[in-house]
């Protein structure tokens, strides 16, 4: 898997600390985009997060290349309405390869790593020998198993990552999408820290845990640790 | 495949009238739903569809059962953003069996049916192998290919139905969603005749095609055609 | 104000928990829909709710009208996006009567009342005036106030009727939108209290407070107290 | 009234095209992003828009800022739901000038212009009167008229821009947000040639009128002309 963040708003959080501001004052937001330092900004944004008012963070939009998940992993990510996608197409695209995605439980383990790696092998081989015999790749990728890897571009706004990162990023989430999500938090984080600051899992973001006896229990060694720290046990709890 | 109308908005076309009265008068539309009578209603939903003004009868909703279909169709499915889908689980059923859709182009070619056969056999004994080998379904369902069944229920309005006939009920759509498109087109037709009574593929709905050199060109067997013939003229072309 | 529930998906509840069991079972939705009891399907919503899985219940829609509510609070209505509106229009409209709303803060204000009904007095003659001198109603509405009262038409599904209530119920919320959301809530729990029975602000739904220094503290006196009677607490307080 | 395009994706054009190509080849976006050339984007965004393959084009997102409009006008804009908004609040600003926006049509009738403006400034008068009366603003602009100036910051993708256009860039649109419209459309045609050259009302985007009657005819005007020159023809229809 590869995340690359390809393009997003040009100063995320001067925009949405700009739109912060024409909700509560008389002056015109071109006024105050001029008027406002990047340190000004910077603590507006920390405050409407910390508030809850995440419509003003939905100016800020981020663009990601999703590349070599696997189908399973992007039928649950393309479930998140309130964004853009566009998807290698199997109608359209005849695959050369049909590389595919291995599940680290099933790599541990030997023997389902044999039987895994034949399976796919053997599909990957009826999906060419129906291309051979006519059939369009459209009806031929009927073969093809959710391991498949596929490579997605996905808009999304602030707002919507962060209802992103609070499942995707809990260790009650799916594997795969859990390290897609981490690692979208990352990069958006690196170019954008106020916007993301306190981003993650409901642990991390609300401090609270709704998953009841579900619960991995991660948020019961947060006690004195910041939030990077937190993070850090978050990810590391289930390894 | 089977798709069965689960419920609707009660009185469909009477509460989209009534919508429809309400932007452009001064009562309330409390007291319109009780004087509107059901064939008043019926010709104001006419005019309204006629004049593209589709935000009123955003109010009438449909929910649909959808059984039996494809991973690769629910995938397509899916992709509409403005409905509310619940889908069988992959991650939390652990399937007895694993059933699937053949493609019709298969079904034609023995040669391909029986490759296509023995490998979903196969791979439905990798599956149950891994789950045996302790696999969790989350896992074992790697190597599930498209082509197995799956159900969902679907609920989305008026509007955003005649968008989906519009891109589905069309040839150049895929075979299998364009069957349930066709489906669930005649069923909403059959509750609410008015809204959806010119409903279908672009060609029908509007009296266009968009396709150009990828058209099917069956509308230019629609002269002298009432809408009922166009769309079996529609459905029958690439028989 | 008046709310009237119009019409809404038959048995939400049943509805509901048939897409709730369709993710978790190998059935089809058609044969759990015959096979589930109108208990069985209040006990599963209720545990949905409980966990916050929101997206099963968006197969629920409720479609109200809302009648003689202020302009002010129909702007703020209608910027919850994940509905569908349809609002009296004062560019079609010629109001023969231009009816307002009286905040209650004025009602209690004997020379603020005066002067504020002598100025929309006069605003209706202006607005008349206008008409008499040629100018469109499009135009003439330029001189409506906010206080001037409309109808509307709104669809929303449980989950986003469930938001609504979080932020509208909240005695932070502007008076009128709050009286117009408490209404809706009493009105959805007669016909679905399964749905709707932990709802309200999110002191009642989730048992916090995020409004900081601004908190009206009703939730001080919640303890040893059920969920009606919070209510009560929540909407008496500021009276 | 002014709009300012604030802030926007960066390489709207190269951003849609790598998407556009990631859906048709096996190759990963980044990958594409590196080697696709500036001319290449523009034809391959031209033969998407070209085909209504709308989807790709929603990666492109553009913030205004939005200056001066009036309230009627902005309460026609926030009902485009597909977009983010951030209004000025009158629940929270309160305003030492109440500016307001004056109809052309008011203007040009000097006995309406001279009604329109004593109604306004009493108007003004009676909300300072208010607030000096202990009336909160949020009561005391149950007042103010639709007329009242406000400010907001809007964030659009492409793909509803395009929509936005194609309805309120019509003749029959009203004239303010008509305005609006045209000076949306000539900021990003400036930015994005390619993803807007055949924007504009439906007459000039699909070469159709489906305003039946009501229609303003200027199409009639167009043989012979290129995009701008119709362009020009629709805005100068009306004056």
């Amino acid at each position: 898997m590869k995340v690359v963040l390809l393009e997003y708003t040009r100063n995320p959080e001067t925009v949405c600390a700009v739109a912060a501001l024409t909700s509560m004052k008389e002056g015109t937001p071109s006024d105050m985009l001029k008027e406002i330092d990047e340190d000004n900004a910077k603590k507006r944004i920390q405050r409407v997060v910390g508030y809850g008012h995440y419509s003003v963070i939905e100016h800020a939009n981020f663009t990601f290349s999703i590349e070599g998940i696997s189908r399973a992993c992007s039928h649950q990510l393309v479930r998140h309405r309130i964004a853009s996608f566009t998807q290698q197409s199997q109608r359209y695209v005849k695959m050369e390869d049909v590389p595919f995605v291995t599940p680290p439980s099933i790599k541990k383990n030997k023997s389902a790593e044999e039987i895994f790696k034949n399976s796919l092998k053997e599909t990957a081989e009826t999906y060419k020998k129906l291309l051979e015999l006519g059939i369009t790749p459209e009806d031929a990728r009927f073969v093809l198993p959710n391991a498949t890897k596929t490579n997605l571009v996905m808009t999304m706004n602030a707002r919507e990552l962060l209802h992103l990162f609070n499942l995707r990023c809990c260790n009650r989430a799916q594997w795969e999408i859990r390290d897609m999500a981490w690692e979208m938090l990352y990069q958006v984080l690196d170019v954008s820290p106020a916007l993301f600051e306190t981003s993650g899992p409901k642990c991390i973001s609300e401090g609270i845990c709704t998953e009841g006896k579900s619960s991995c229990g991660c948020y019961k060694l947060f006690e004195g640790k910041n939030i990077d720290q937190r993070r850090i046990i978050v990810k590391e709890f289930y390894k």
